[in-house]
């Protein structure tokens, strides 16, 4: 009797769990804590950039109440530095971005006074109209006081929801406090501070030697979802040492962001507050660089930076599965290529494709085909790693869809698509679009 | 002792139920076998449009076994029609769509014999190289021979798996035995034997006087909904008795396509196959139109119809919960509003903001800002139906978020956006982007 009352009591036990399970699982699948594609090694060591310090507080900018994690970041920037940025084209641009080109604009040569960068997380000021713009003003104030600087010199981001206003006299009270913190080595604190569904912290860090002196580059980035190329709610940092001339540094970031963030997509999304700013503080010792000839091995490290961090918001992307890289070549013109390469990465049918680990070429067919590009179908060559997939207009003799399912059970996939009617080529990189993406933006309130 | 068995063995049952329920949703979140939106009168009765009949058979195109549901449809009208029709413009179009647009290009006036038009699913012959061609060679061939025309007047649409062979010969089989069964009055069969994974047939009418004479207006259409679809395909075919001469058939599709079909999206991916074609038999008795301007009643009556079947294929929109409408208004031109309105419509964060039924504007603001178009954050006004929800860069006062979530509970939702930069309008429909959608396209192989 004993033992069956208990068997009983387990079974009913076992049922109000699976009822519990069923309930959860019906109304959104589990969102993992770190993204499955974060890197192995976590946060990695970055190298002290001198004439570089930060510090981070805690300002309740969401909550409402300090003392949470740490959402308001500080960088300063030693007097002498050149700084270049690179931002969202969004019409709707946020008002730190606005306030941030305008004093770019202002700005040539190497700064006179102290730079200071201040980011927030938990609002984007994004959509707050002239309060927004007052907001700005405000912090960059407070900042530059804090540092003895003047506000022309300071540059603000805010990343998270759209259209509420800045609670900015909380983050205003937090930079009065911090000055005193200011430590060269607490990047990755930075670039927690800086996070907002990001499910891991994401830094980078090159080397080189300018004319036999080596100078550093390091950077943080925060970005998971709203990220397509020019857009994206994704923050940028990046720091050197070198003595860099600033147009140079304005033409190498320019020139870069088109091969790195601007090639990668999560969601075809654009965000209101895309910004990357760069800072040379040219404390290496370097002969300065004043021509572009010279910036060779600079440009290198630059760029390693660049799409190490880039690759990072991909494999942080909402709910990713698969990182996936798309290269194209044979395409009219090298922005041919770029279009047709987006045309894949932001397709859900493809997306969804790799999320079911299936082979599914003909989605790519269709992806290349609603491009908008020139295209010809007997020309068209298709590749899933080494596999070959498609050519002449049709499935290749030897392709197997054997073949083809087991390559999709790898977390990394390589799409190579030739168009066969040019010398255009573009590499992106996107992820894939499973359920937790859905339960990310569509279970849970923002 | 015999109550407590049985009491165990239900609870055994029960827990084995539930685990099969846990299993089945941890791969897939259950898709309805009939979209929640499907109208809920089902298929209407479409009027008879003289000198038009169909037949339909059983070709066993996917399973490779007749005997199945209907998967070929022919239609036979009467010579003297006219014919226009607009298709896909996909750099990587399948052969049928490449056949029926080489074809329409040679027609002018109207058909000397009868025009054959013929369907299949369960493939969609694109990206089949040559061989895709002489299928549909084979295939018009026959439908020609059996109903006593040139293959020059037969065109065909084919819908399915891409990058297959057609089995062709299965469907000139059954062409030779289907004009017996060919009837005026079997629109739905017709309907029925062009779908993939549509959850529902689709069918549309409408009727208007030309000077006193009353003409008819039926059609069909087959979109959305798969559970293997390589794309969205979408067919559509509408017929008329009026006497309407060809350019002007032309004319009106092209004009009316564009705030049809052309303005609705389920998922931002193009096919390779979309095809419509309108034919009018003339067989109404009205003096033949042969002047846009005495077109005004018949380009309602059409426009209703393919209004209506548009709609009814974004109700079949794969997963779809919501019906959305996004009206753009105040753009540079009416190009820029539906290009803002699919920047809307084709977001995935919006869509996901819908499917939570989470009145995120904040979204709208991001998606109306990457559009490319020119947008003033400060002129912008966004509503929900009737509810003012921002303006002049910022939320409206009024707004209240709780408003606003009693409003997306609704399964039919109105985006108004004005631009405030111009006298540009469009209007644009999709559906939202749910767990469904992902079940659909990356649980299940294709």
């Amino acid at each position: 009797m004993g033992q069956k009352k208990s068997k009983i009591k387990k079974l009913r036990k076992t049922i109000i769990i699976l009822k519990r399970q069923l309930a959860a699982l019906d109304a959104a699948p589990q969102v993992p804590a770190v993204s499955p594609l974060a890197p192995a090694n976590g946060f990695p060591t970055l190298p002290v950039i001198n004439g570089v310090r930060f510090a981070t507080g805690s300002a309740g900018v969401k909550s409402g109440e300090p003392g949470g994690r740490d959402d308001v970041m500080l960088a300063e920037v030693a007097a002498g530095s050149a700084i270049a940025g690179v931002f969202t084209r969004s019409a709707t641009r946020a008002a730190p971005v606005l306030d941030c080109q305008a004093k770019l604009a202002r700005i040539s040569g190497l700064s006179a006074g102290k730079i200071g960068i201040v980011v927030n997380s938990g609002n984007a000021n994004a959509f707050t109209g002239a309060k927004g713009q007052g907001s700005v003003k405000a912090i960059t104030q407070a900042a530059a006081d804090a540092l003895g600087t003047t506000p022309d010199l300071v540059f603000s981001a805010s990343t998270g929801v759209i259209g509420q206003r800045l609670p900015h006299d909380r983050i205003v009270t937090v930079l009065q406090g911090l000055t005193g913190n200011l430590s060269a080595d607490q990047a990755e604190a930075a670039a927690r501070a800086t996070m907002t569904t990001d499910t891991y912290a994401k830094g980078a860090a090159a080397q080189c030697d300018l004319a036999g002196t080596p100078v550093h580059v390091a950077g943080f980035a925060k970005g998971s979802g709203m990220i397509a190329p020019d857009m994206a709610t994704m923050l940028v940092h990046i720091f050197t040492d070198a003595a860099i001339d600033q147009p140079i540094l304005h033409q190498l970031l320019s020139e870069l962001a088109g091969k790195t963030f601007n090639a990668i997509t999560v969601d075809s999304d654009t965000s209101t507050s895309d910004a990357l700013l760069l800072v040379a503080t040219g404390q290496a010792g370097n002969a300065p660089v004043t021509d572009i000839s010279g910036a060779g091995a600079f440009r290198e490290a630059l760029q390693s930076v660049m799409l190490d961090l880039a690759h990072q918001v991909v494999r942080d992307g909402e709910g990713a599965s698969k990182f996936i890289e798309v290269t194209v070549s044979g395409a009219e013109s090298d922005g041919a290529a770029h279009r047709v390469g987006l045309s894949i990465a932001n397709s859900p049918l493809v997306k969804t494709a790799f999320a079911g680990e299936d082979p599914n070429w003909g989605r790519i067919v269709m992806a290349v085909g609603k491009s908008g590009e020139f295209a010809d179908r007997d020309r068209l060559t298709i590749r899933f790693g080494n596999i070959l997939v498609a050519e002449k207009g049709w499935v290749a003799p030897d392709y197997s869809e054997d073949a083809g399912a087991r390559y999709m059970k790898n977390s990394d996939l390589q799409v190579s698509v030739d168009l066969g009617v040019g010398a255009g080529s573009a590499t992106v990189w996107t992820c894939d679009l499973t359920h937790q993406y859905i339960s990310i933006n569509a279970d849970y309130r923002s």
